[in-house]
């Protein structure tokens, strides 16, 4: 790994959230909080101080040439950093005023988790409030696809890189060969789907501020909220076909969107991730449905194809948004979102999980298995949609489930020393594992995590960047040949 | 499938299955319980009689060749055929009144789970006591491997192929040459052992009748006792140190134990997975010692160290006795067991689990595999022991976890239709699928399965099949290309 080009890449990261931060202190500005506004120019001051001498010191030549470990470390680092800047302007003006909890608060945001350790979201101001949905939104899409847009290109093989790290999942397509300009796609895309949400929320009644933040949290997958009864607080069913409209929307790969403008839609029809990931959703929708009318949680189908549709939409994508307390629904209904917590979103969408597309090699790979049994000499190819994938890759899914599940394990034993229920240890850990929000029990959609130690608020925060960063950067970092600078 | 010599040779086994009820028989008659032993006299010459015809119809010829696909084909439906059979002495003596608890308790005997939907077992009569405790001993080294050694050896290939379908786990190694040797190799090593034990137990006081059912349901891993308050109404640390000791005994590769009789001890100290097997055993203990004492669950180490060290050799090799409620015990130690249900003991044991080998397995494909991507140029091996494991076979490990997953959510779907929590939705699937025996909350270890609808005492019961037979050749019966006569 080379240390000069990683501190210098980090610094520059650093400033953009400097940058970042200037639009909740307009926010701020313009409702007359003067405290809010004094500590994000402060925090943003610093911040951006700190970065100059750093930059000025580790001055790149056109020699260093960034490799995929680079990118790695600077992936991994970079969340940690923005996260750690980012809980600055909550702890620095107290109004979340324990440094763990304003980490977790804060890398809960950027991952996209949307787990928070508040009891009442209603009593920050409207500044801080507008950063902890903002965050979502930067997180969303990948604080280094944000980096490749914005920043005057270096050099095609360090965006390609820096994508590459930040997004390992299988079938993240590059859209357009330059790094550069696929980010940027990436980032048009968002920025519009975002904007027509805004308008189709404006359009039935929410105000404004409550609909950028709102949107802010859907885009991202995220789930912050600034109303402590969350979306139910409008009470408005419009609003709420509207977010689990957009949820799902957001739940799928973005190159979809990007085939639409160039009119590939072909290759949108022929997806069989798509075709998984919305069949999931309708059989849940009805599952849920029929289970909630059956044990007369609402009394009618439009109530209940109501909340389990919104529930089902926010749960599968991740997003966490919830308008019905589902901790009391039966038991098969819980256990079909506990189920859809673990298969997540589609790959290159801002959504979390295990990714549909996983889902789907897998069970291909199980099914080529027992194929194989049957008919030993036959030759079994693994496909995924016209193209048929090699063993390696086919390697790398069931590589990657392992490390899922060891992982899962050890931070299920660290969360069960709180000494809380089963159902609260194994909900939390999936539920930040795979940024998503609430879990079940004494984290459902009503608690939060506060009354979590410390060390369980750490391992969860780190949980949210495995999960984020779908574990194998993360942890090709704890390998010593990582700070080895490469000498061939 | 050449379905005659399935139906032959499912007689045979239905026909050795009559002959074994004579042994309960044999101790109704001692205790003098005239009703119970006309009800196993006539169950066996009913099941007898039955088997006549049958084995008269399919006359077996010289070139009638058994492959793998009847050898998997004979292995499910004999585990199912002598589960129905095991059923009918509880169920026509009226001692447990309803078919579907009296088939769960038999599959859950042979499968040596020993979940039990029984309330009060000391209200059997001794003889159906005996039979309960002795289908563990039956089913623990398998049915088939039984059928083996007994049977006049038709063919030497026949048997392999019938012991390869019920143990398809990937490091049973053939012992000797012919199969028929092997099987009655592992008899002998198996009853030495029960017979050692029942020495043990009845040198520390125990009476011989309870020594043996004990015996019997720690050899096979079961875990049925014959007394309400289990291990804990003798009172003894001699007695419950004997079994621990056993229990985890028959959790070993019973390959070590004729590595000692040939004094090829090298390969014993030098096997990773009976490494890994104790040492997960050694570190479980402490932990749970640690974490109860702290709790101020048990006040002396010496009480901590005897009730946990029991808790774990029970639920890691699958056993499922119990001397302590611990469902009472602190959630850190709850979380511990449950992690334990699902690694289990050694390949090759009378235990159940995903087996201390797959894990070793999975964890060494996903150390190669982040090896893979820091360096992608190296040829990285998965290695086991001194063999390097070639990629079929990781593959196939990882493929059982797949496929071990996808059967576990689905069943715990099934499950939480009952409307029970969470904890006791899972740890149900948990206990069950891995043949355990008690799970957490309200199937606990104080607690039964009889609150459970038909419905789930039957997918549970495929569960346990399912478990036992490595989900593999239960899920070949589902292909249709199964049922075709091979042509070729």
């Amino acid at each position: 790994m080379n240390k000069k080009i990683v501190l210098h890449s980090l610094a520059q990261i650093a400033l953009i959230e400097a940058g970042l931060m200037l639009l909740p202190a307009a926010v701020a500005l313009y409702y007359g909080e003067t405290k809010t506004l004094q500590v994000f120019l402060i925090v943003a001051a610093c911040v951006a101080a700190l970065q100059v001498p750093i930059i000025l010191l580790t001055k790149i030549k056109d020699t260093d040439n960034m490799n995929f470990r680079d990118g790695v470390a600077i992936a991994v680092s970079a969340w940690i950093v923005i996260s750690l800047f980012g809980a600055l302007p909550f702890y620095v003006s107290g109004e979340i005023p324990n440094f763990c909890n304003a980490f977790f608060e804060s890398i809960s945001g950027f991952t996209t988790t949307g787990s928070s350790i508040l009891t009442d979201m209603e009593a920050l101001t409207k500044g801080m409030q507008f950063w902890r949905c903002f965050t979502h939104w930067v997180g969303g899409m990948g604080v280094l696809v944000l980096t490749v847009a914005i920043l005057p290109s270096d050099k095609k093989s360090s965006s390609l890189q820096l994508m590459r790290a930040e997004c390992p999942g299988p079938t993240v397509e590059k859209l357009v060969p330059k790094g550069k300009s696929s980010a940027l796609i990436l980032y048009v895309i968002y920025a519009v789907l975002t904007l027509i949400m805004i308008i189709f929320l404006v359009f039935g009644g929410m105000p404004l501020y409550d609909s950028v933040c709102t949107a802010f949290g859907t885009a991202g997958t995220g789930g912050f909220g600034i109303k402590n009864a969350g979306l139910g607080f409008y009470n408005s069913a419009y609003i709420e076909g509207v977010v689990t409209v957009f949820m799902i929307m957001f739940g799928i790969n973005f190159n979809m969107y990007y085939f639409i403008v160039i009119k590939r839609f072909s290759d949108i029809f022929k997806n069989s991730e798509l075709k998984l990931y919305l069949g999931t959703i309708i059989v849940s929708i009805g599952l849920i449905c029929a289970n909630t009318m059956a044990y007369g949680v609402y009394g009618s189908f439009s109530k209940a194809f109501r909340y389990s549709s919104f529930q089902v939409g926010s749960i599968m994508t991740s997003t966490g948004f919830a308008t019905a307390d589902f901790d009391q629904w039966p038991e098969f209904s819980k256990v079909i979102l506990v189920l859809l917590m673990f298969i997540g979103a589609c790959a290159g969408s801002t959504g979390g999980g295990f990714k549909v597309s996983r889902v789907l090699i897998l069970v291909r790979t199980a099914k080529r298995n027992l194929r194989k049994l049957l008919h030993p000499k036959s030759v079994n190819v693994v496909k995924s949609d016209d193209k048929s994938l090699n063993l390696e890759t086919v390697h790398g899914v069931s590589g990657y489930l392992i490390i899922y599940i060891l992982i899962f394990f050890v931070s299920l034993l660290i969360i069960s020393l709180n000494n809380l229920d089963f159902t609260t240890s194994f909900t939390s850990v999936t539920t930040c594992f795979n940024n998503i929000g609430p879990g079940l029990n004494k984290v459902g959609p009503m608690c939060n995590f506060s009354q979590l130690s410390d060390l369980s608020k750490y391992t969860l925060s780190l949980d949210m960047l495995l999960g984020r960063l779908e574990c194998i950067p993360v942890l090709m970092m704890f390998a010593p040949s990582m700070w080895i600078k490469k000498l061939y």
